[in-house]
This record gives C-alpha cells, sequence and structure tokens, in this order.
C-alpha cells in the first residue's frame, strides 16, 4: 500500500492476536478453521490499523488497545463470509481464494460468521485494565451501534432492496454509509473512547474515518472497472454485471475520482484538529490511489 | 406452563422492552419487520426471566437489569432464525408460524439474525447506571462467551458433524451443553455479575441453571416423540425423521424421563444456597411437565 511501517508492525501484532483468540478457545476444530481460514486470508487491516494508530497520536499505549482492535476486524470478517453465501451475493471467490462457504460448507461459513460476530464483543471487553470499564462499555456500544441494524446490517439490507434498480446518488451514499462508512468511523470513535478523548477530537478522528471510508468506497467502484482480477483477487466488472449502483455507474469515473480526491483532502484537513498524524495523511493519500 | 404471575410478568416487561429497542433504531422497515416478526413470534422468555428472577432475589431492582435481559433473549431469536435457515435445519415452521426466511426471504432472514445477535451486545450495555461498568463488561463477556464458539456456536457444529451418526450420550450431552445449556448458564452468571453476587451464590445459580438446561432439552426429545403438532407449534417426531441423536434415542423415554426429574431435583437443591428462590422452584417444576 506503501504506508508507513507503523501499520505493517500493526496488521502483524493485529493478525498475531487475532489467531490466538481463536485458537485458545475450547471450540469444534473444523469451526476454528473455517474461522481462521477468513481471518488469515489477507486483508489490509484497515480498520485495526486506524484505531491502533488514533489511539497511539492520542497517548496511549496500542498494546492496550489491541484486542478491540481485534474486535472490529472481527466484524468485518464475519461481513465479508456471511456476504459471500449464496442467500446473498453468491461470490465463489475472495482475496483470490474461495470463499469460506466453498472451502467449509454453508452451515459451516455461517456460524464461523457468527462466531466471529459473537468473539468480537467478547474480545472488545478484553482491553488492557489500564482502560476504565466505562470505556470498554462504550466501545462495546460503538461497535454494535456500527455493525448492527443502524450501521452495517441495515446498508446491506438497502442494498438488498436496490438490486436491479436505479438508485440516486443520495440513495448510494446513504446504503454506503451502512455499509462500509459506519465500521470506519466506528474505528476512529473506539480509539476515542478507549482514550478518553474529548468531543473535539472524536468529531475530528470521525470526520477522516468517514471521508476515507467514503473515499474507500468510490476508489473500490473505479477498480471494478478499471483494475484486474489478478490484482484485486475478486473478478472485476462484477459490479456491471450484477446491474449494481455505484459510484462509477451514476457519476461516470472522472467525476468519481474528483469526489474521492476532495474526500482524501477533507480527511487530510481534520487531521489537523487532532496533531500528529503524519502516519493518518499518508494512509489516507495511499487508500485514495491503492490497486486492489 | 403454570408458573407464578412474577414470570408472566417479566414476560410482559421483555416483550414490551424489545419492541421498543427494534423500534426506536433508524433502520430499514423491512428489517425492523423481520426482527420483530420473530422476537414477538411468542416463546417462553425463559432467559430473559431467569435472569430478572435470579436478580431480583438478589437484591436488584428487575427494572435495572431489563436491557440486559432483552439481550440474552436477542441471542435465543437469532440463534432460531439462523437455525432454521435452509442451509441448516431447512426448518419451514417456528412456533406455528413460518419461518422468518419463509416469510421474508433467506438474505432478510439472515440479516435480521446478524442484526439481532448484534442488536444483544448493545442493549446489553444500556443496563441501569446503578449497576456498575466492571459488572456491564463482564455481562458482555458471558453473553458472547455462551452465544459463541466455545458456547452455542460451538454445539451447532458438533451438531452439524453428528447428523446421521450414532453418537455416545457422552456426545449427545456435550453438544447440548453448547446448543442449550450454555446460554441458560449465562442467564444466572449475568444476573449474579449484575447483582455482584459472591462465588457461591454464582455457583449455586449456574448449577440451578445447568440443571434445567439438560432437564429441558430432554424434555424437548421426549416431547418430540409424545407431544402433538399442534400444541408443539412444530412438527412431531421430527428429530427421528431426521435421524437426530436425542436423548429418547439413546436412553429411551423411561429413562430420559427418570434423567429430567433428578435433574429438577438437583436444580431445586441448588437453590437452597441461595434462599428465597421459590418462585424458580416452582419454574423447575413447570419446565419438568410442560407439554410444549
Amino acid at each position: 500500500m506503501g504506508v508507513p511501517g507503523v501499520f505493517t508492525e500493526y496488521a502483524r501484532l493485529v493478525e498475531q492476536r487475532l489467531e490466538r483468540f481463536v485458537s485458545e478457545q475450547d471450540a469444534p476444530e473444523i469451526l476454528k478453521q473455517a474461522m481462521l481460514y477468513s481471518l488469515t486470508a489477507g486483508g489490509k487491516r484497515l480498520r485495526p490499523a486506524i484505531l491502533l494508530e488514533f489511539y497511539r497520536v492520542l497517548g496511549g499505549d496500542p498494546a492496550d488497545a489491541l484486542p478491540a482492535a481485534c474486535g472490529i476486524e472481527m466484524v468485518h470478517t464475519y461481513s465479508l463470509i456471511h456476504d459471500d453465501l449464496p442467500c446473498m451475493d453468491n461470490d465463489d471467490l475472495r482475496r483470490g481464494k474461495p470463499a469460506c462457504h466453498i472451502a467449509f460448507g454453508e452451515d459451516t461459513a455461517l456460524l464461523a460468521g457468527d462466531a466471529l460476530l459473537t468473539l468480537a464483543f467478547e474480545v472488545t471487553t478484553r482491553v488492557s485494565s489500564a482502560i476504565s470499564p466505562q470505556a470498554v462499555a462504550q466501545a462495546v456500544r460503538l461497535l454494535a451501534g456500527a455493525a448492527g441494524m443502524s450501521g452495517m446490517v441495515g446498508g446491506q439490507v438497502l442494498d438488498l432492496q436496490s438490486e436491479g434498480k436505479q438508485i440516486t446518488l443520495e440513495q448510494l451514499q446513504q446504503l454506503q454509509e451502512g455499509k462500509t462508512v459506519a465500521l470506519l468511523r466506528a474505528a476512529g470513535q473506539i480509539a476515542c473512547a478507549l482514550a478518553g478523548a474529548d468531543t473535539q477530537l472524536t468529531a475530528a478522528a470521525e470526520e477522516y474515518c468517514v471521508c476515507i471510508g467514503r473515499a474507500f468506497q468510490i476508489r473500490d467502484d473505479i477498480l471494478d472497472v478499471i483494475g484486474d482480477t489478478k490484482t484485486l483477487g475478486k473478478p472485476v466488472r462484477s459490479d456491471v454485471q450484477n446491474r449494481k449502483n455505484t459510484y462509477v455507474s451514476l457519476l461516470g469515473v472522472e467525476q468519481s475520482a474528483q469526489l474521492a480526491a476532495s474526500l482524501t483532502a477533507q480527511a487530510k484537513a481534520a487531521l489537523q484538529t487532532i496533531g500528529n498524524c503524519e502516519n493518518l495523511g499518508i494512509l489516507a493519500d495511499a487508500l485514495a490511489g491503492r490497486m486492489q
């Protein structure tokens, strides 16, 4: 991604801890395998990295917040597993590998998703005792709010309802606020809650997350048109084939790219309020130019 | 059920609050409908009632713990929705009504289950501020532990693995510890955590819950053989038809009934340690003799 080394280090820490959180449980082996299959399938570890970096910038030790970072990544991974199921997007391929339900069967994949969503809340409560129990309860509330019916799941439902229909830009944005933006926003919010940040800093962190979330989705839509299957690890032009409403289908590639650029600039501007956010600024630029 | 009026009152309070928790959210209408469809489909509200009654017996005001009681019922309801899906048990009927996926489609049912599981954790953090944040975090941890890979989801996986195979009584018990007992145990544990009960009281409450959980499952297996479809709201002898391993298939009706009776006695004995548990004693007897 061309991002600062600190994000690579966060990804490494998160991956190690994710593996341990699952492995140490007393549970059927096949379930652990299915959960780890999807958890370790790669991915940018974007949400945990943002959470940990904001927590560090706000004066905390990232190691203290690591379990909450793992929690948000588990929620993200569960959503991918359930999205790929035949009754949803029916995608056989995820990150260049067979989807979880292709590798383990639909029933086990469904349950692996359920187990990851559940474990996410358990591990969020396992942050360091240096963090106040109030902040822990708040983190659980933020994670659930972002993941649930008013956030990610709600966005999925809007997405189902819009299939094969022409929707407006406003409707597309509303749908994406739930599907993609809500969980990214939660990364910033949870970092602030755990660090005990004030409302001004929290608002700035939220704005950064919301803007890069929107830009990220627009870039996704652009890559579906200009990318190639090998780099992306999933079929390109699937949005067109599935007659999905995307930023590109509504605005065209050029205007979409302009919108993404302006959101990236807005994200970087929000960081000024917080200070010491160079890494997050570079991350915003890297995401805007990413090729996968 | 022939249970004390307090349980009817708990059920009423829980049903009102469940409806409010879902209705007040800003979310797609069809998702709310699917969630409420399954939440309001009846059911004994056993887990929340046990949670609230233990909390009361331990000196608390049940109103303070009501959100946590709703949380555990949401987890139970989500598990029924996902269990009924075609890739799982493929049941069209639940409590005498079309299953959620028959009424709303597989995709919406899957998401309604996901949303209920997520909302469960959010509402658990919304107990009264009279309850300490440490206890709230502990309640989240207990709920997740019971619902997840080492509990209910793990039991589901063992159930899938045992389909069409002859298993031992020990394996059946292990499977049921996850599928049924874990969440009932959590009802007692969460009540104790929220009330700040000591380890001796907590152990007694747990023992009661575990014993009635086991007895409940055995009664379920017996009713599948001796019950009728109309009373049960689901097809009888489905276990036999699906070649499921049950207490009846392994022990026969008579020995199963004896085991249930002895577990019920053990549950009531455990209540002696706590005191003032008459209602819970009567509940144990009512469950042992229930016809649905």
